[in-house]
């Protein structure tokens, strides 16, 4: 439980900055080399590594590097184990607000009654 | 686009903390005052009050306070907004498979010629 939090942590500090989430959904195209993914932001290439690390380290990104060009990867489960986090708090509500329809609808009938 | 960049980095950077993550949970089962809310966890109310700050921030919960006892709300449609992030990279990635399906069923047809 403990590793899952230390990982929804990481995971979502990765995702709380514009161009690691723009990183991420131009991977979500298929995988891309380092110097394309560069390309649109304004920012020197070390600055860009770093925030490929940043993602790496969370385990969003896969990279492999041949001869001089490294291409990155989406690691989709990893993106899908931070969305099952909102789905849990969405059955919660759910949950929820079925018990307060039962509830109104008990209300209801012994109102009729 | 920006301020939605904007909103979207605050509300990743409060869900990055396992407290601010229970106390979301928590919440998801309706409103409750901030002193239930601060029980579960080791710390002094001055710093869970600053999670409750955070949360504020991000437009995650609200909070009123009624003589000496302030009650907090989840805004499940902010966290909604957050959910809504990662449905739009699902539906990239669908899109990308659905591409490569087609592309795999054109190459076997052309195969069977």
């Amino acid at each position: 439980m403990e590793n899952h939090s230390d990982t929804l942590d990481t995971l979502f500090q990765a995702l709380a900055d514009p161009t690691r989430r723009a990183v991420v959904q131009r991977l979500g195209q298929g995988p891309a080399a380092v110097s394309d993914l560069a390309e649109p932001f304004q920012m020197g290439l070390p600055a860009f590594l770093k925030h490929i690390s940043v993602l790496e380290a969370a385990g969003l990104v896969s990279s492999i590097k041949v001869g001089r060009v490294r291409t990155c990867t989406l690691e989709e489960q990893r993106l899908e184990a931070a969305a099952g986090w909102f789905e849990e708090q969405r059955d919660l509500w759910k949950a929820r607000y079925e018990q307060l329809d039962d509830l109104l609808g008990t209300l209801k009938q012994r109102k009729t009654q």
